[in-house]
């Protein structure tokens, strides 16, 4: 069980955060729109602080797993906003008080709630000390861009990529390397990328194409 | 042309977030991501307040309006972003200082550079003030839900929708209203809505439909 930290100066603003869209109007539906946002710019922060080096396409991954209907779900349960939530008599009968998107939902109005009541800092304070502890452990158990990519290939049955260095610029003090990282039919997709030194252009390459076979596989 | 209206401490965050990606690293990839999420809730905040009765899926869809790259890379056209561009030799060669999606980005990556350099309230007072009067004007234009349903079946040669009144709850003082909005085939779906007058249930019930059908426009 974890705890919001956040005393309201306005307990209407934290009821109508939990007040489901059944009930009738006015509800947490507007609110959600706003909580998600800004629960988007805190984690986005957040990583971009924790993951000097990520890559933009690291740093999306690593929000989507942060701030998806389920994970948030799961934090509304340590939270408890369940017990508080109000929903009209359908979703109370068919125990909408445990669904996911309903919970989900409730944590993001509440989020935007705490920013109304508070302002900015009391809504970034609130939203970095729920979610401190889930950043770092999602840091240890990170992996890195090449070993996702040797694991996504050999769980399909499919070979190994291939590292190639193309090229090497600039002076011993400031050198760059450029790195192309492939994977053979049927998937034959090459990426290069630079960088200061052989390991990470190897990494950048490998999410490159990681990036690119993962939007294949849903069809984009 | 506009004005950024925010003075840089910093001025290599300001020359970072123009730093193309073509240049090599660092470049304004990483801002990128941050800013777009920054945007994203500032732009929320204000469409809120602007738009006190507007439901979640019409606050999305004028925010999508005022945030995809062709609406940003408007915007950075007029702060003249463009010039200050640092691309590498074959995005300058091929004009990508004209570019959309690179002024876009560019856009993006300054917001998040003002956040960083001074704080959520200077980056907040940098966006309003570039996005203030584009609000307005969009609240000017902007159509209600039942003109545009109209407007979307027209323009597909279909038949007008049909608005019903199910039901009245409540004493004279305090009445709510169920209003079902009906569109017939080929696209065969009905949405009902409950407000405190039939006009305000009979635009939520519209929207729904509305947004029912442009999803399945677009295939989801």
């Amino acid at each position: 069980m974890s705890e919001l930290n956040y005393r309201f100066r306005d307990p209407a603003l934290a009821q109508l955060a939990l007040t489901h869209r059944s009930v009738g109007k006015p509800n947490n539906e507007r609110l959600e729109f706003l909580g998600d946002a800004l629960l988007g710019a805190i984690v986005a922060e957040m990583l971009y602080e924790v993951h000097p080096k990520a890559s933009e396409g690291e740093l999306s991954r690593l929000r989507a797993q942060l701030v998806n209907g389920q994970a948030l779900a799961v934090m509304a349960r340590e939270l408890a906003l369940g017990d508080g939530l109000k929903l009209g008599p359908g979703e109370l009968k068919s125990g909408g008080f445990r669904r996911d998107s309903i919970l989900a939902d409730a944590f993001e109005a509440t989020v935007a709630a705490v920013y109304l009541d508070g302002g900015f800092e009391a809504c970034r304070e609130t939203v970095r000390g729920l979610f401190v502890e889930r950043i770092a452990a999602l840091r240890r158990s990170s992996k890195d861009a090449k070993t996702r990519l040797q694991e996504w290939l050999q769980a399909k049955g499919l070979a190994l990529p291939q590292y190639e260095l193309i090229a090497s610029h600039g002076e011993d003090h400031a050198k760059t390397f450029d790195v192309s990282c492939s994977v053979t039919e049927p998937l034959a997709f090459t990426a290069e990328a630079r960088g200061g030194n052989r390991r990470a252009a190897e990494q950048d390459a490998a999410e490159a194409v990681l990036n690119r076979l993962l939007e294949q596989q849903r069809g984009a």
